[in-house]
């Protein structure tokens, strides 16, 4: 089986891996019908999370389960099945109280980017789908594996509620799905930071009312303009730097939410300022799990469309063109179709 | 007039000063029943907040209304009356979300610690008994000011639910208040941190159904002994340093929640350590004229006795002798009485 494996900066190669086998008896083994390359996938391809060896990479999928280990009980070989970046058992208490991301017998999913995936405690991890789903809808199922998913926790962390103002830090998938999550849960008002037009677009198609293109001093400034000068309900961060994170506190109103979804790189808060900022502030690896069962029927049901982050479709072998387009931001997200590599 | 004045680090005196006028129209001038000294007084006392200039100090207060300016119209002479330590109209946006600490108008109190006390926006930050309540029932009344106020935020922000289980960091007045408040809201368990035998026998009194007496990693590794080894579901953060925000962040478990109303002091946050530790972090300055009426009543109905953490009383004119008590850690609070002096 081949797969995509860093070896270090912008150096990712397809390349022969060995085939994924059930090692627990709580294990399954999928043949993916999609993957894709993660905004978080850029961190180690940029060298900015360094990695310690080769690793392969990959942890959003979707596909048709294979093999099953002798303890899983309710998923079956032939169904279709979407899981969480992070596994869970989806029975321990943090499970339960809907933090699957920081179940007790957590992994981080690794080398989605192939054809084959083992995936870990499959009964807690995967949702099945009652029928296998129409193929054009595969982009948006896949979606919510992580990408949407984690747009979909930034707005509940920031608690976005019917006729909220919200604000969406980050233009790439996570920053665009937040906006598409924002309009879902009710917001009266979503204002998009970003200054691509075709993000722009994107975000306007996905129920953005406004745009703001400036940053920093002036991004804050243009955020307090519109919202009658003390800042916004809600915001999501969904970048993960130290200047994305003060553009959102700084355009977050006082008693209000901020839900940071987008891995904190190098970021530090002070202590009192950010207590004199007064706000709500909540994030972390998105509990895709607690989500998936609503944001698979949505897809199901064609309420939503978040598959539309995928404007570069390429086969599985061409990955590495893959991560460059998004590096250079060329294309807002790579899905990449495992068909016919082996 | 005379009051409190800071001169430096650990030089308060008692000396005379103007005695205070209506100045705005919104303005009331108030004869103090009772003041007090903040756990909050102590960071410039003991020069870990420096001064500027010589500053009256004081901002806990209770009396009677002397004068009101033109413009008050809810606010009258004679009545008894409670206020925050921040000023607020009680009718702007973030003031009508219940953030009034932080509203547009707000000022922070200073010169409560003398005989009298002028109180801008009045009919937005007083709020008056119906009745002169009863002597015995001023220590408590004066606390719901800001030190009950501040404890029941804490709880509030850390989403203190019936059943929950929460940890208190911090043994001084607002942390205890801070057990009283999680008891009132129908905690299960409450963990109350301190190695202090006369604080930990009020912590059980006000409800603490647990005393841990270990700091640092051994005091999580004792919490987490006591919470299913995940963790609380909700922890009170009431000291403001490093070290005890640590101790919130890794007593809480992942989903939890973190109140934190200690005045931060050198406390420096990681972005990818809270990231993953999943917690819901909320604080700043409490919003008291929230919690005011709900506090009072249930003074005067003598559900609470929040006065019970003044375990020192003097004269006002022995202020300095009050802050010297609570710098030694020899008082949890001084409850200072203005009678007699001018």
């Amino acid at each position: 089986m081949r797969g995509a494996v860093l070896y270090g900066p912008r150096d990712v190669r397809f390349e022969e891996r060995d085939i994924p086998k059930i090692i627990k008896p709580t294990d399954a083994i999928i043949r993916l019908s999609a993957t894709c390359v993660c905004g978080s996938d850029l961190w180690p391809y940029r060298g900015l999370q360094p990695i310690a060896q080769p690793t392969p990479m990959g942890h959003e999928y979707c596909g048709i389960v294979e093999e099953v280990g002798r303890e899983v009980r309710n998923i079956k070989p032939g169904q279709f099945v979407i899981g969480s970046f992070a596994t869970s058992d989806n029975t321990c208490i943090i499970c339960r109280d809907g933090y699957q991301s920081s179940c007790v017998q957590r992994e981080f999913m690794l080398g989605a980017q192939a054809s084959l995936l083992r995936v870990p405690l499959a009964d807690g991890t995967l949702v099945a789908t009652s029928d296998l789903p129409p193929k054009e809808l595969i982009p948006s199922l896949l979606a919510t594996s992580d990408v949407l998913g984690t747009g979909w926790f930034a707005a509940d962390a920031a608690n976005v509620k019917p006729g909220s103002t919200v604000v969406v830090v980050g233009d790439g998938a996570v920053g665009l799905l937040g906006v598409l999550s924002a309009k879902q849960m009710g917001a009266k008002r979503i204002i998009a930071m970003s200054r691509n037009p075709s993000r722009q677009n994107l975000a306007r198609e996905f129920g953005a009312t406004d745009i703001v293109t400036e940053r920093g001093d002036e991004g804050v400034a243009r955020i307090k303009d519109l919202t009658d000068g003390i800042g916004a309900d809600s915001v999501l961060e969904c970048v993960g730097t130290q200047e994305s994170m003060m553009q959102a506190i700084h355009s977050t109103r006082p008693g209000g939410y901020i839900g940071y979804v987008g891995v904190p790189h190098g970021v530090s808060l002070d202590g009192e300022h950010l207590f004199f900022a007064h706000v709500h502030l909540h994030g972390g690896p998105a509990p895709v799990r607690r989500y998936l069962p609503e944001l698979i029927k949505l897809v199901l049901d064609e309420k939503i469309n978040p598959g539309k982050v995928f404007d570069l479709t390429l086969p599985l072998d061409q990955v590495a063109e893959g991560y460059r387009a998004m590096d250079e931001r060329r294309a807002i997200k790579t899905l990449l179709h495992p068909n016919g590599t082996r």
